[in-house]
């Protein structure tokens, strides 16, 4: 992860560790993502440094996170379970969650189904809340 | 990558490495992959060995795939785009797209809406061809 094989040819293909593509949103204080837009799936690249927390929220779309690097806390149904690399979970829509990293940060792959209108333009914020 | 914090005590969490969690599809000579299977979402874990070739073909279900490790070539709307660890694509419904490999195999996320019905058993090949 990090290869920064940036600068491709074709519309179709970015990189993880590129932050110039995708729209930019701040989520919370350290938490920083960048939304890739399909017709059914959005894609986003979340970045939190170190001692930072992601409120716990809901919304009616469909939620999947991959931990690509760092550690983290994952807060799901009152559930807290220590994530580290590689471990992934799946967030049916309405299913209060949240986020934490303590001394460690993290960067998240996120995925949405449908697309969550709310990150569709930059802003700040999880959005509204079911 | 590769960390293997697996046995996760709540059934919503996974991990990229755990080759026992998923459901096993076997896609072309020498590429393997674990589906997890959501309302919405599909993820595919998918090990591409060593000069291995997934053929061009094309189903209706939006996809995406992110480049974990490794390196492939990832072939799409008569395009060919070598691609290294991080690079991510988009790949919307009824594009003719395929993968492979050279000397170095790929660890690769596919995501696909809605879920693919051929993944939702184990199984072999890419299933129907749109």
């Amino acid at each position: 992860m990090g290869d920064k094989s940036l600068g491709k040819a074709v519309p179709w293909a970015f990189n993880l560790a590129d932050d110039a593509r995708g729209i930019p949103r701040k989520l919370a204080e350290g938490i920083t993502t960048r939304v890739f837009v399909g017709e059914k799936v959005m894609l986003s690249v979340v970045r939190i440094a170190p001692h930072s927390t992601g409120t716990v929220h809901s919304h009616p779309e469909e939620q999947w996170g991959v931990l690509l690097e760092g550690e983290c806390v994952r807060i799901q149904g009152g559930e807290e379970v220590k994530m580290r690399a590689g471990d992934f979970w799946h967030t049916p829509g309405n299913i209060p969650h949240g986020i934490r990293t303590g001394a460690i940060g993290a960067f998240v792959l996120d995925i949405f189904s449908p697309p969550r209108e709310e990150y569709k333009k930059p802003g700040e914020g999880f959005g509204r809340t079911a």
